[in-house]
């Protein structure tokens, strides 16, 4: 029985980063089929690959995670593999598997990838998507190893966690930040949308966004296309968290926004400037 | 009998929006193979989807393709499965899909994708790649539902239609526009060889191109390496059609031109400025 | 028996190049797995296309190599076919195969691919990716040729080398060049650690680079995370060779060099201004 291997990385695609990797699979796991998610995460951005990945989790088939988004790589920092309801994950431990195993109900055991036997030796520690998590998940994937055999236990409460801002309510507004701006300046935010009906706002009205300085008023629409051309509108997204969207435009240039960025989203009219 | 399935998107390789298409078919058709054609189409660019799939589409195996160019996602369009001797395409009524159905010989019947059995309950209607048009090629692909599973028949002539605009001849030159600008510079126009060949141009000759208010004279050569270093030059290229090239520089760049330029190809010497 | 496909190429993800090939060997050889090394190397930069290869073919799985970085596509260069103790390679006569190829132990015999019965008939000779090299490579990994079938055996010293440059070792420093900048600005040069060691120089310690008229004094470390963060130093890389980084930041951007710059690893402090 031979799992499916779904890989996301901050490789890029400008070298063979990514090839050796799916090489290094297809020479301990041939019959496993990998899926390419995500290499375009930002160069050690563990929060956004976390993310990436928890939107993801429930679309992918059960199998094996494998995670490289590791700016500590060569340091001390543990190579995870994470056995749990759904299967395996492995990555770093830096907390860019945290949001999907929870996700999924939580680990069930987890070891650190030491084992002499599972790593790839190399002349130097940098490319460890190479040497140490590509063939721990090739090797759970193909049944050729089991978790305990990769290495020694770990205490779940001994890793790094990571921590996601949750969005902050008040009377009239809800506080938060944006999480995600996609290829087409779509613009996800960490509100959802049950926090604005406790506000009372609701699908078909519209509320006020603050972002820095500026206000906006943005009718809420249930798709790209109840939106004018050039409107700027707010809808709930594909993961269900309220975004921002320009129908035909970037969300992301017209609100000068980035991932990180604080939106408070409210009742009441834009404050005149 | 499990089919390939060809995919093409205007998705781009930022996000995690090809990888999480690929979880969903990999769960519904595991035995599916997914070949990634093209993710690079212009931000819900049609026509530039339907060109791309229909230079492609003789080389690709019989099975499904998913085509997903859909500035229209999320409203009243309709998602349609299409049926064919080829096999099936799926897509957004929008005419993306046509000229690579017309290529394989027409449809035999379409329907309306709007089984609740077949589509993904989804919190926001953004992302019917994920939602609509991945499950309905996975199900065709594994076999696991029939066109006439997936929702009502569909007229064909109640369909968007696309205009591909032709070349216009005249007595002394052909008019036409640029169909695509690849990854090297090189500018595919919609004239074909045997248009020229009625001005009695041919390879080995030279003709003259007007762009706007300038003229440039090129030679018609077979391939790049015939062009002397940092030579213009007119060839027919792998799809067929009049193309211009620089030997080891960029045409699009050399000529001011982008995807919907008009181009005149003619006889004569170009017109002295 | 199916053997894998490792694709390498030029072609980049801007149009539907890489995907056609896919197709093509899809229609071939469908039991195939295809993997896709690299497609972001620079437009017909042999030299670059073969260290990626040579880079990676190690933790390739044995079968077929496919490499289309082919600037005298359509001239009068061969199209090879390659029999070595690892499989097969593919690829223009113009030296990308050749590093790779020794590295497995060099060929047993070639071939130039000039079958008919392989070569896809097409109206213009500028996409031999699709119509020559994939077909051949196809075939040669399902086992519907052998070698000799693909055309006429070529004499291995009539195959174009390419000749990669070896640093200079001078009493105090040794010269050399960069190979390669990465996706996050790391610079690979072509000096290994023994050149440095012959130096007295060995990792913990601090070394001299020179680049042009600026001088810098690196630390020697083993990992990223050894650095201070923004601190600029050199390591032994994943491919075992001298390297340049910033912690956190761009090594090319630093030090200003890009692939082919000529640096000066030493002993010694840098020079004053």
């Amino acid at each position: 029985m031979t799992s499916p291997i779904s890989f996301i990385s901050d490789f890029g695609h400008h070298d063979e980063f990514v090839g050796v990797v799916h090489g290094v699979i297809a020479k301990l796991a041939p019959q496993s089929q990998v899926i390419d998610l995500n290499h375009s995460i930002g160069r050690g951005d563990i929060k956004a690959g976390a993310l990436s990945l928890v939107r993801a989790i429930q679309y992918l088939p059960e199998g094996v995670v494998l995670a490289v988004i590791d700016p500590g790589v060569g340091t001390g920092r543990r190579a995870l593999a994470v056995s749990t309801h759904w299967g395996h994950f492995v990555g770093p431990d830096n907390g860019v598997l945290s949001p999907a195993v929870a996700m999924v109900g939580g680990a069930l055991s987890m070891v650190s990838i030491e084992s002499g036997e599972v790593m790839i030796p190399s002349p130097g520690a940098t490319f460890q998507g190479r040497d140490v998590f590509a063939p721990a998940a090739a090797l759970l994937a193909s049944g050729g190893a089991r978790l305990e055999d990769l290495g020694p236990v770990v205490d779940p409460d001994s890793t790094v966690p990571l921590l996601l801002p949750l969005p902050e309510a008040g009377d009239e507004s809800v506080t938060g930040e944006v999480w995600w701006v996609d290829h087409f300046g779509n613009s996800q935010t960490n509100i959802g949308p049950d926090e604005l009906a406790a506000l009372s706002l609701a699908p078909g009205g519209s509320m006020t966004v603050r972002i820095g300085s500026s206000s906006y008023e943005m009718r809420w629409v249930t798709a790209y296309g109840d939106a004018d051309s050039g409107e700027l509108v707010a809808h709930v997204d594909s993961a269900g968290l309220m975004s921002f969207a320009v129908n035909g435009g970037r969300a992301d240039e017209e609100l000068s926004l980035t991932e990180g960025t604080v939106v408070t989203l409210g009742k009441g009219s834009p404050t005149p400037e």
